[in-house]
């Protein structure tokens, strides 16, 4: 009855509302205390303060009909223009609104990129471990993804597997970073190593290759890492970046698309997404928080908070043996399984109350994904049970 | 290098970017008192008082990270709850939360349904004169949208021409009712017949037809006039519902799907629904404003301003020997054009400042739709310059 593309989606998304469900019935058994949810990526954080007294402002200080009314379908131009002029100052571009498109969140960034570059079979190439919806997003528009493997001991983008992977279907890259699931941050040379491959193959083939950057965690850095800016670095490049996880407001589905000046065809690229946004059914993204964010630059989340977490958990799991990398950005620990099998792994992590997500999901068996973006003391409280169960893996 | 599809579009694009350019020229010379923009279907009329305080509200009684934060990809239950018990208060129905989807406005609603139901090839049928955007939310999934006609008196739906347009192929049919461009509100018999077709046509090709309610013009009606509840009258039913009119929130992209209960596969269609809400990047409707309606269920802008408007344009026009149809609902005249080439028509009205849509846009040539949700004084200020365009059009 339902289309043939969402049967299969319907048939995938009953086992993780399973998982969901089991996370209930735990709770509902155990007490909500003691069930260590690290399954989602939902940032506990609390917004910065002055987003609730940033939406009082903008309802005291401007008309209604202009807060809550339509614009144009990229945004208002005064915030796209204040958008613009943040994103220069920190990194010496000269962005104008033109180079800006308001969307709803990254997800909705992406998905009218690829609305705009994809025709029936091109490629997108992404890096595994990814996030599984960049399968999903490139589906929505008939195009196929293409997944290569990164570095496995840095989880760095693996340039040879990248250049192998390229033919002349290929359209985009989509990259992310700082990353889900594994943290790490891609370095300035690894994206100098990518813009190089594509620059060859764009030669080579005579196409245009779009490289895609998924930013969602921008903000989200420990330890005074720089997130390079992938718009100083190659041409055909956009930036899909959301506030969900830099503001707290992931409900909210507020976010931007920055496209680089020297595009091809930039004007047409433009003028595509712009319908893509009105087309899909977005219109616009959503008005208020349009004003809110550009109201807000440079706020953030306070950091620090998701660090101790890191901190603590990390320690610990290496404490315990397991072989993680110590990630930069984000809120995910991506440690390799004590067992080979990971879905194994994280049925047995369940046994002492550890929902975790098996690195299958994420194209890279072996490892599981733990977000840690939950409260200090259920940490805390967890390490005794991840104890156990690594005694447990080590009894195998 | 855009794609195939969008740079169809994009041309188009460019076309209604130029209208508008050419009402920001007039304005510029004639000053933007003198210009009569009836060009855009964007409310002028403010918000009811209520909204913001509500907003304001429930900043300070709820958690920012519920009010800010993810929630199920259907919507918060609490909401989706209140708006069953709303629904099922004026219409005897027995809704739950499991029946509504929370979406980004009717836009993002009628895609998530397209995307559930469409297999390429797929047809969907609608009624002309159609809002244009049906066919490229149709386009969107492939599907191929077949446009049959409406009856030229009154614009009630043709039966006999949906009956003929109907065959094995045929997946959907989307109704807007208020409509736009028309005004008119579709009669109860008009569904009841709608209806039996439907009906029958799904026992002839074994298949399952489904309606698809487009509703977001639903409390904008005039004279105490009743739109039909089609979950009453049709099994297979979908409403697609906004606030962007009735609350005057346009920007904010917040509305329903409403399923049916008694509809095919409910299950699968509503497991459908909550996927593709999250895979075509909308992940779930703006989370604040879901809860600030919510909380407003029954409120309403002041329909009354409107009505006025309607009024005095539309016995302007008659006198001045338009043949229009009274609208019911929604803020659109739909006039005969004076001369039987509309986009000539439309060129002539802006010699007199007057900025109007060709029924051409809406697959209805020799008319023209006419948004008269403006200021008021703006329309009194508008007559004259419909006098001498009357005036020039009956001496060609």
């Amino acid at each position: 009855m339902i289309s043939k593309k969402m049967n299969k989606l319907v048939e995938n998304s009953s086992i993780i509302r399973a998982m969901f469900e089991e996370g209930k019935r735990l709770s509902y058994i155990y007490g909500e205390e003691n069930v260590f949810d690290f399954s989602l990526g939902n940032p506990n954080v609390q917004p910065p303060e002055n987003i609730k007294k940033t939406i009082i402002d903008i309802l005291s200080e401007e008309s209604p009909n202009l807060v809550h009314g339509y614009m144009n379908n990229s945004g208002y131009e005064d915030v796209r223009n204040n958008i613009a002029k943040y994103i220069n100052k920190n990194n010496e571009l000269k962005l104008t609104a033109n180079n800006i498109i308001m969307t709803c969140g990254a997800a909705g960034g992406l998905n009218i990129i690829l609305k705009s570059l994809l025709n029936p079979d091109d490629e997108v190439i992404t890096f595994a471990p990814f996030f599984g919806e960049y399968a999903n997003y490139v589906d929505n528009f008939y195009g196929k993804l293409v997944i290569v493997k990164s570095q496995a001991e840095t989880f760095q983008p693996d340039i040879q597997a990248l250049e192998e992977g390229i033919n002349e279907k290929t359209k985009a890259i989509i990259i992310n970073s700082p990353n889900n699931p594994t943290g790490v941050v891609y370095s300035e040379k690894s994206i100098k190593d990518i813009a190089k491959v594509l620059e060859k193959k764009e030669r080579e083939y005579g196409t245009s290759i779009f490289l895609i950057s998924d930013e969602p965690y921008r903000e989200i850095v420990y330890d005074d890492i720089e997130v390079p800016f992938i718009l100083k670095m190659y041409k055909n490049s956009f930036i899909g970046y959301s506030y969900s996880k830099s503001l707290s407001l992931p409900g909210e589905r507020i976010g931007y698309i920055a496209v680089n000046s020297e595009m091809d065809n930039f004007e047409d690229i433009i003028a595509s997404l712009n319908v893509a946004n009105r087309i899909l059914g977005f219109v616009n993204a959503p008005s208020l928080f349009q004003r809110v964010v550009g109201r807000t630059l440079g706020e953030e989340v306070d950091v620090n908070i998701y660090k101790k977490n890191r901190d603590l958990l990390y320690n610990h799991l290496i404490n315990l043996g397991f072989q993680c990398i110590k990630p930069e950005g984000a809120f995910y620990l991506f440690p390799k399984t004590l067992i080979e099998d990971d879905k194994k792994f994280a049925q047995i992590a369940k046994k002492y109350n550890i929902l975790l997500v098996p690195g299958t999901a994420f194209g890279w068996p072996g490892y599981c994904r733990i977000a840690y973006c939950i409260g200090y003391d259920k940490i805390e409280k967890s390490l005794e049970a991840f104890t156990k169960l690594a005694e447990e893996c080590r009894s195998i």
